[in-house]
């Protein structure tokens, strides 16, 4: 926010030595507890794991401003469009941006972090786009280089759980598959592997939530996954692997004309 | 080898037009026949697919010095080892460098992609690295900024099957169940999936012959990955996914201290 211009001022909840390394590190001008600062912030930004969260919907109830937006930043949308239905005194708008890395904490801030990214934003209704703080907001998000994509939590959670979900899952598989095969494996292997294991670097402390409020829709991805991974290795013995090196790379390629 | 200071000739062996573009970018000296480079060469490096190196090696006995070094590239060992008990007129020492591109073609030449890499290199016997012409050869894998790691052939096979034959596979396979989404799912998503999707960019042309010289270790490797997918499947509904994700971010923290 601050490098694309944003004037106002912005305050932090978190721990004291979180807040005292992020006013160091100029990301945030002061250190405020959630009922201070609800009570004077005309947007509440919530990038917490999913289940605190759906925990401080209703507590931020009793203490915003009736024209205040709250948003969040949480990567599965039904369960904490359910929860913010308990949010009756302001506006709520459902956001993820689709945009992190495996590190975590204040010291891995990034200005461009969102540059160049989607950012999902699940509306309850249409005219929730259309209020002055919504609208705002959604400069805001232009202005941090992001791309707005408006669609409901339902259709949001059913892609993410291929997209997103369905990748961790596959990559924390991956890493301890290989790490089974000890010294000889741990030791040999190119670029290719450390691709394939970053996202296994994630912490279950975020990922956590994220399984268990998008269970049935990750259980069917990751059924679909070792569906593909049982064809694939059938055709290893037949001239067929070929079709699915054509139609991964095909879509793979596809992905990076979108981005 | 030119940017660490190797001062010989380099004779490329390829189509008229990729000789013209390697020579235009400073990559070979000029180009040659196979029959002709290897009348003349000290060391014949072959960077062909598996299977191109398994004909030519017969042919390569008629044409080679007898103080000559036959080394390759190849991304399985057992199958071409066998094959090199052709070439009985000189040496042959089995190598392979884990490093390379989903890129491929003399225009994806970098001076810097053995740099910090491992180069596995598969004698026959122990002595075949104490000749004059391997302990030069082993001097550059050394000056182009590779380590070498030697084994033997099928425990490098054994090994690349997880390391590497199931990164490309999990890739793919990743790919092409993503692509089944449609629309939504090629929209929204973020860096995991481009990480996830980089080996599915990989030519089938080089990769159909990794298949084929590796298949039992290969199939080992998918269904131990299988498995693995189908135990974090059954945890979703328990509280035990925590304990993939520990011992998957741990071996992939490992392989980023090891690299």
């Amino acid at each position: 926010l601050r490098k694309a211009g944003f004037p106002g001022k912005v305050l932090g909840v978190s721990s004291v030595s979180t807040i005292s390394k992020a006013i160091e590190l100029g990301v945030i001008d002061a250190g405020a507890s959630a009922r201070d600062a609800s009570h004077s912030a005309d947007l509440i930004y919530l990038a917490q794991p999913i289940h605190r969260i759906i925990e401080i919907l209703p507590e931020l109830n009793q203490w915003v401003k009736p024209e205040a937006l709250v948003t969040d930043a949480g990567s599965t949308k039904s369960v904490i469009m359910d929860a913010a239905r308990s949010l009756s005194r302001c506006q709520f708008l459902g956001g993820h941006p689709l945009a992190g890395k495996e590190s975590r904490g204040v010291e891995s801030a990034d200005a461009d972090l969102f540059q160049k990214r989607i950012y999902v934003i699940t509306p309850r209704q249409a005219g929730d786009l259309e209020t002055p703080v919504a609208q705002e907001f959604l400069r805001w998000i232009s202005q941090i280089g992001s791309k707005t994509v408006v669609m409901d939590a339902p259709t949001h959670d059913r892609a993410l759980a291929f997209t997103s979900h369905l990748p961790q899952i596959a990559s924390t598989g991956l890493a301890c598959t290989v790490a089974k095969q000890g010294d000889a494996a741990a030791q040999l292997f190119g670029p290719g592997l450390l691709d394939s294991t970053r996202l296994a670097l994630s912490a279950y402390e975020v990922w956590a939530d994220i399984l268990a409020t998008n269970r049935s829709e990750i259980d069917l991805a990751i059924g679909s996954y070792i569906e593909v991974l049982q064809r694939l290795r059938a055709s290893l013995a037949s001239d067929e692997t070929g079709q699915f090196f054509e139609k991964g790379g095909g879509f793979a390629a596809r992905l990076r004309t979108t981005s």
